[in-house]
């Protein structure tokens, strides 16, 4: 593994359900984030970036309404 | 090296500013962000996030106004 992270959605209650593996790129604009992992599949989330603790390979979203 | 994170802000001129080295926490609260290193050092900047590059160790924020 390299320092790729894998990316949660939490919601409300705090659950946290995984969406993505293996990202390595994350563009933010506007409400949406962009996730691109090192296989090169794309994915763009109505969210924003909640926290991230990147030795342990995690990033977390939440809903941004 | 680990996995975390050099973190830098950009201007509106696309000029890069390393603000802080190896970021492994990253939350995001309101208009603020607080990064922490791997050495326990803190610093919170009121920041958006741009884009990220975890292969690359990179972080980018810019002004949020």
């Amino acid at each position: 593994m390299m320092c790729e992270a894998n990316v949660y959605m939490v919601d409300r209650e705090g659950n946290e359900k995984l969406i993505i593996e293996s990202v390595d790129k994350v563009i933010s604009e506007g409400k949406n984030i962009t996730l691109e992992n090192i296989f090169s599949q794309k994915m763009t989330v109505k969210a924003r970036i909640k926290e991230m603790a990147l030795v342990a390979h995690r990033i977390i979203l939440e809903d941004n309404d």
